[in-house]
């Protein structure tokens, strides 16, 4: 696999679907919920999957597809090369804010991350890794992350992972908020993935993400010397949805033997 | 007082600022606490509020200032015109992220908010309101807030307050977390309020706030018909610290009848 072509070929291919993202402003945008009532997708999100689908099995036939609105391929295990792709990351800050929101797509060879983007559409800004070869946000190379402390970290949790939940004991999770130095919740893992990898956030936690989600800011997180797994401390799930945290390799083990502890 | 003219003076004295801080960031920082460890103030919030003092104090000798590092007045009362800033909020995000902090600024009369300026340094954009005159999003006219529900409602709060805490009882906290529809936190009341504002929340919820973060945003806010008060629904402290509820008009009394328990 030539990695820089298909580097080059990505790059072109996530810009054009932003270009349609940010074209569909002008337009009415259909909504619906999917599993639960505030689990949101758009008619946007499915042309933009169909849209890279498209291209995909045109220009790469041997490669698979495992995307969040499902057009792709049933993905049961990670053999060969697999595109894993959110088209719209943040889909409810997408329909309330048209802005904060990404395109999140990681290559997979054989279960390891190749390529990894987070494409946030409206500020134009690139997050990208090539595995061995550096993360860069646009054509700047991204920094290893520092070292960092609990009592130091700002990190990245929703407030509803504070409240009594079916994943973690919440008193464990109340005690994280009261330790570290201040806490965020942007609404896009992708984006909290590239922040992460950006050292402007030191750990992001969520009970429950899909692969999707998560494949292609691993890679760039992993790129800067961040640390990815599931609560369990083993390599995240890409074939399911799981427990997920990612964070500066100073506090990822202190967070899950210290403040995690799973139901 | 001519609003018109003073709104002008304001708005280059704002850039004005915003330059010298965006250059601040080829500079060494210095970080220090303040109330506590993670109440930080560096060298720029206290020299960008020094830069303002001596405009005012030259310009309009008349005028008194409540600023956030102190060098301005010792306010009492709300009497006459007085400028209530706070020069970084989000000082946090300044020194982590060098992004996600604005200038707040908020001009009152005889305790009325007359102009709002909320400046976005980093992405230069200026939210500002002058009272019965419209808001304003760089050069655009800001929407009234449109009509919403507790469940498609949008909630910005930091998980902190969903800790037991020693303001409101988190129980009730919590039930509001899992009834909107989402929740996020960006660490600058300013921005927080420049973006219920926008209608990007909802709403807008801190146990503690001080004068010169709410000032501005408020003008701003009401200017689109949303509703600013404290926990009991009165008018905002603006002479100290409270608590704070910022909130398009259709929930504004529900959060606080059925969400909020003063202890």
């Amino acid at each position: 696999m030539d990695l820089h072509a298909l580097d080059r070929y990505i790059k072109s291919l996530i810009k054009e679907a932003g270009h349609r993202i940010r074209s569909s402003f002008r337009m009415e945008i259909e909504i619906e919920s999917k599993s639960h009532i505030n689990d949101l997708v758009t008619n946007i999100d499915k042309e933009i999957e169909n849209f890279f689908i498209e291209r995909i099995r045109q220009d790469y036939p041997g490669h698979r597809i495992f995307g969040e609105e499902g057009f792709g391929d049933d993905i049961k295990d990670m053999e060969g090369v697999i595109w894993l792709l959110d088209p719209i990351d943040g889909t409810m800050n997408f329909v309330h804010q048209q802005r904060n929101f990404a395109i999140s797509l990681g290559i997979y060879h054989d279960g390891v991350g190749q390529l990894g983007y987070i494409y946030d559409v409206v500020n134009d800004d690139l997050y990208h890794a090539v595995k061995d070869g550096g993360a860069y946000f646009n054509d700047e190379k991204m920094k290893p992350l520092e070292e960092t402390s609990i009592a130091d970290a700002i990190v990245a949790i929703n407030a509803m992972w504070v409240t009594p939940n079916r994943y973690v004991r919440h008193e464990d999770t109340i005690r994280l908020i009261q330790d570290v130095r201040g806490t965020r919740s942007y609404g896009s893992a992708a984006l909290e993935l590239a922040f992460l990898a950006s050292g402007r956030i030191d750990a992001y936690i969520s009970m429950r993400l899909s692969p999707w989600d998560i494949a292609g800011g691993a890679v760039i997180v992993n790129e800067v010397g961040g640390i990815t797994s599931n609560f369990k401390g083993e390599q995240p799930n890409l074939l399911g949805s799981d427990t997920f945290i990612a964070a500066n390799p100073s506090i990822h083990g202190r967070i899950l033997s210290d403040y995690i502890q799973i139901k």
